[in-house]
């Protein structure tokens, strides 16, 4: 199977989560998948409302998943497909797990149109600090960089 | 107590942990609590390599865990308490939970220092697509959108 026509056959997958589970009143419209060498190793949908978790985003719950499953905090070689452009939460969680590759469907400005979030948080996030929605101050910074500086040396650290 | 020994007080918390669990070995050294009426709600601290889940920040766990506590996926009226700057994921979860206010110790900077990803996230998420280092595409938005078409019209729905 061609490259493109896997990716289609993925990302239906995605699309079919996000349908699915939104009916079942698991979340909002969002699912996800994660394959590795040409196969599905995890799925993810949104579970927000069902779960009181509001870091259970269908990308998020994929990405654990597969960490779950392959017993790594690091997905190399993995590609995250996704039924809508990745929140900045989402988006930073495939950075940190560091996948291959995402393709996403619908955009956080389609996602807005719908009641969400994603394109607001965009431009939060690249606010300066004092410009923020959410109030957000500085405290004790130079107690914290000791415990900085005891991570930097310590010898049996594990890097992530 | 006035509320800058309070903050004091819960930031000492979320510093504590952060080394406590760094020479546990439980991953990177931040902690975080959650406060809501002058009271901790809910404590994080890094356990990504430890539970190989690269989503298990110090802010996120602490948010999952106080919305475990409280039943709830909003955080109306909770502060939150980091020792480092929230990277773009736990920054984006704690608007998604809608925290009243964050207070942080260490910077992005400062976390840079000691060899995280934190600031390189913030400039990857203002990016372009096209010139993020994770390879980003687009693929099936119809597809998408009609499962988004049917959320908005579902009479209910549950907003988060």
């Amino acid at each position: 199977m061609q490259d493109s026509q896997q990716d289609l056959k993925f990302m239906e997958a995605a699309i079919r989560l996000s349908g699915e589970h939104m009916r079942a009143n698991d979340g909002g419209p969002f699912g996800a998948v994660v394959v590795k060498n040409g196969e599905v190793i995890a799925n993810g949908w949104n579970r927000v409302t069902s779960t009181n978790d509001p870091t259970a985003h269908a990308e998020v719950t994929a990405i654990r998943n597969a960490c779950a499953k392959l017993n790594t905090f690091q997905l190399n070689g993995c590609v995250l497909y996704t039924s809508c452009e990745p929140c900045p939460m989402c988006l930073a969680a495939a950075y940190w797990a560091r996948v291959d590759r995402i393709v996403f469907a619908a955009t956080r400005h389609d996602a807005a149109k719908i009641g969400f979030d994603d394109d607001f948080l965009y431009h939060e996030i690249a606010c300066a600090l004092e410009n923020r929605k959410i109030p957000t101050q500085q405290l004790s910074p130079d107690d914290a960089k000791k415990i900085f500086a005891e991570w930097d040396a310590k010898a049996d650290k594990i890097r992530y």
